[in-house]
């Protein structure tokens, strides 16, 4: 089988579709690279691009779609619900086939190098790709987001690992990783009450925190201004453990307490064949729900 | 592609584990055939094998199946909580790919004449392959079961589309068809308040019937006795309407309405990737989730 990896990476626009398109095209002119899906929120002001490829081809394709984000995005005009740091906010890269967590840690650093060899853009490294403890999280590198980076600049303990000492003026800082699968998922409530979203993110960071459930789910409230509700933003970071429906069921029996409805889920990119054999095996109280029992899984 | 069919036979035998695997070793004997899948249920007392493969391959492996199922199964002897009318109750022919149903209800003719021929047993044609519009549902051909076949005769338009004029004195009958892809599935109550199941079932059926909702699914209620508790036994023949959810939850709605909690479901055989996507989708209000979004189809 041949060595496969995904690259998820995020961009800090999702309202000017022209802009999206270029960046995707750029990604996707590498012959051996598939662009699987590509997302733009309005309210996040960001969009996130799936694709995946042969180590070095996405490597290349990376750079392409990169490149072409930090000619066109300015993020001291940016205005947006989700954090972020640089106009191409995050690059993970996930092992997919063939390939181990320390090729793709290789591959990252790889991609790093380009980028801060030739975009001028400070790179920190994050999750599996991280040289220092406190950089494994994306939110502590991200903490304050561009503008605290912008004010302060790359001092104390924020000096980046590869690159520039300071940050690129429009496309901010960029931070790579490789990283595991995680479920980008998100749980809309019928509501515009961010109070009450944010004590149910908080509630679940908490009982996660406890050991009580929710292992590795990251929740934080986004306020999602053109629709005028609340949403719960999460980020499952450990499918075996945790599934969309753990989180769906969680986020609905809190919100119902509070006598709000969920309006509707929303899967950012993709999931693993697995992780939605488990979510539907909790849905229904249905075990052994396996890949042997998908029919599809014996017609290719 | 290769043309593809799946057969999915019921076999009157639930209880004795060698028998059944007899009956599977003799599908599995030709080469291009692959058995995906089987279960028995003691309390149904039968088996169901999923299996794949071209149609040629596919005919003489179930007429394998067959014959060792009749020289094995004994119906005079067999108690169970599942209607049956055969030793190999009931054998579904599915086109899978590159196929039509119309060369599917060929297969099904072919696989009734080498059976009616050679093994001594009136057939019945059911589903797509019937030749008579009351034969079309297996609820209809199955009227009364083995023992009011066996007390009547197979007379009073009852009589069979191929072979013998009297029944297999220890193998009954069997039907065989050509149909769509249909999902068995059912769901378990922490009770065993059969009045409470049955009402569970016929209201299904009225709803169902009255189109309303659960379109094409079929409802029963069974007792299990090996663990003394009450079973919904769907057959859901439109996996494109009604999905695995919508039966989850009806059942789960009704019985709680009753003060009665849902055990656990139970998937018999295997489903399309479509139909789980589709549960998954409204057990979590999640639009959008297609075969697109799962990573590994992009992998293979």
């Amino acid at each position: 089988m041949a060595k496969l990896v995904q690259c998820i990476p995020n961009f800090s626009e999702g309202r000017r579709v022209d802009v999206v398109r270029r960046i995707v095209d750029s990604i996707a002119s590498e012959a051996e690279v598939k662009v699987v899906d590509y997302s733009m929120d309005v309210d996040h002001n960001r969009a996130v691009v799936t694709f995946v490829g042969p180590p070095q081809d996405v490597r290349r394709s990376i750079f392409a779609g990169t490149k072409a984000a930090v000619e066109l995005i300015d993020l001291n005009k940016h205005k947006g619900g989700h954090p972020r740091v640089g106009s191409v906010d995050v690059i993970p890269i996930v092992p997919l086939q063939d390939i181990s967590m320390a090729e793709a840690v290789a591959l990252s650093r790889e991609i790093g190098k380009d980028i801060a060899d030739n975009l001028q853009l400070p790179v920190y490294f994050y999750e599996q790709s991280a040289t220092m403890r406190h950089r494994t999280n994306l939110a502590d590198v991200r903490k304050g987001g561009f503008e605290a980076l912008r004010e302060n600049g790359l001092i104390d303990g924020r000096e980046p690992d590869l690159g520039p000492s300071k940050m690129h003026p429009t496309a901010g800082v960029t931070v790579v990783g490789a990283r595991g699968p995680l479920i980008a998922f998100n749980v809309n409530l019928a509501s515009n009450d961010m109070k009450a979203a944010r004590a149910i993110a908080k509630k679940m960071r908490d009982i996660r925190d406890s050991g009580g459930g929710l292992q590795g789910v990251k929740a934080i409230a986004v306020y999602l201004k053109s629709r005028d509700i609340a949403q719960v933003s999460t980020n499952i970071t450990l499918p075996h453990q945790a599934s969309m429906y753990e989180v769906y069921s969680f986020v609905e029996r809190e919100a119902n307490a509070m006598g709000i409805e969920v309006l509707e889920s929303e899967l950012i990119g993709t999931i693993r064949e697995e992780s939605l054999l488990k979510a539907a095996s909790e849905a229904m109280k249905l075990p052994n729900l396996t890949t042997k029992r998908v029919l599809d899984n014996w017609m290719r």
